[in-house]
């Protein structure tokens, strides 16, 4: 297989490839994913998510600029929920980072999931294990906070910002319970507004009551750079002092993704099962009764 | 099983449970399952889909008044989306309805997914099939629109209402792609506040442009409750023409049924493989490769 050779090579467009590859699912990449596996990790994985509106965007394009300006290499993975309601919105959004178009170092890249199977967090996992092992130094995970993305960006980072605005702060109540798990660190995004400084101390407020006072809580205001370089400080702060426990989570990450690059090969075989004893008129749990018959409970696999 | 005898005596309870073990993916439910569904069916099931804010708790609580002003039995199905952006939020919305939380002729259930097998789409469609052979003349399933569960709303339901408010308006383009593929009435909500008319005439225009003038758009103001009779009214329009396309994907979905609840089944299995085959250090393709030897393509299920 010359893929795993190319992709060594350093070839963008081998690179690309195995993304859109891992994307459809098809099982023709398990081997060059296995070979590339083995290279040496070297990217930090910062997760970016927040709801629709948070300055993500803008937060991401700062965010390159900066890390370009170090001379370092960054890599921009955008995970697209299926949603009608925001897909045409992030779209636009990302006209922005067009920016970059020109710089090798920089490569931009959304993620979505074409069939239903292996969702969204399978490609995106192998897309930031193919992107590490390609060589940048900073990995930028953007989810939109809809749906279940937002979730999974945590399992895949090593550090997660949550951004909000200041005009998020009379929703920050109904938005508590989740956003506490996830974040690692707050970003109050266009901190000029008006509610900045409100939204903050409710957010330290929450934290405190919460016992998790530690999370750090920034404020960027996208027109003084100076502020988002602290944000960028703050993150290298976190990912060293949680150097152990990030080692963990990327070794738990391989677990996940042996199990769901399974389940998509299991699924696949049993979807033709299903379609050639699918009978229209059927009881569809008469179906399912006769396929646990045949295969019962703990000898499917055995 | 004395299940299917609860059921069939109408005990409120009796549906509570299934619906939840449903929702937890017990596979004890399929043999009452398979009882309950070959009951006479005859609900109208009507989907309510819409972004945030959008005013679809008003709505629905609306709907329920009208509905059982008629003296029909009309239930509720809130689908969750496992969102720590909107979980809180929502949980507010459905306070409202418990206006009718004394009347034993509305059931209001929300379903959510506890793991991650099975998802979302199949708690809700088993949920669908229970409530109708339940006897409910009507069934709304409200889901939030944001990732994927407004595209699966459409399978689940008869007619699919869009909500919008005018406040949208300069978001339609953004929205276009989508909403038109899954509405089968717009509904303009809040339609007394500014914007009103030109959110109608830019929806109309897009319609137009599609060649799906015949897409119903109306408009509702929650205090003149006759805005919201029209609507039930064009959902009856809508439902009666469609008749013989509303029975075909009632069959389709009985397939689909099927195919979930055996995936479900199928992945349990393999976890169990997969984890006592994992093994902490290794390469997670290696393991998938050991495994797609064992059981090749094509002889796991003959």
């Amino acid at each position: 297989m010359s893929w795993f050779e190319d992709f060594k090579n350093k070839d963008l467009r081998t690179l690309a490839r195995l993304i859109t590859l891992c994307e459809d699912g098809d099982p023709q990449v398990i081997d060059p994913l296995g070979q590339i596996f083995s290279m040496p990790s070297r990217a930090t994985v910062i997760g970016i998510t927040g709801p629709p509106g948070a300055g993500k965007s803008t937060l991401l394009n700062t965010f390159v600029r900066l890390i370009r300006n170090k001379n370092q290499k960054v890599a921009v993975l955008a995970v697209d929920p299926v949603s009608p309601f925001s897909g045409g919105a992030l779209l636009g959004d990302r006209i922005r980072l067009m920016d970059h178009f020109n710089d090798p170092n920089v490569f931009i890249r959304s993620v979505s999931t074409r069939g239903k199977l292996g969702g969204l967090s399978l490609a995106t996992r192998q897309g930031v294990m193919l992107l590490d092992r390609f060589g940048f130094d900073v990995i930028l995970v953007e989810t939109v906070g809809v749906g279940q993305s937002e979730v999974d960006v945590r399992k895949i980072a090593d550090v997660t910002l949550v951004a909000l605005v200041p005009e998020w702060g009379d929703s920050i109540q109904a938005l508590k319970a989740g956003i506490l798990e996830i974040a690692d660190i707050f970003v109050v995004n266009k901190a000029d507004r008006e509610g900045a400084d409100r939204i903050e101390n409710e957010l330290k407020n929450i934290l405190h009551i919460s016992g998790k006072d530690s999370t750090p809580v920034l404020k960027t205001t996208f027109n003084d750079l100076s502020t988002v370089e602290k944000l960028l400080a703050a993150v290298e702060v976190y990912t060293h002092a949680q150097k152990e426990q990030i080692q963990k989570k990327r070794e738990k990450a391989i677990h996940e993704i042996a199990l769901e690059l399974m389940e998509f090969w299991v699924l696949r075989e049993a979807q033709q099962w299903m379609r050639s004893h699918l009978d229209k008129s059927s009881n569809p749990y008469e179906i399912v009764k006769r396929f646990q018959k045949k295969f019962p409970q703990g000898t499917l696999f055995s």
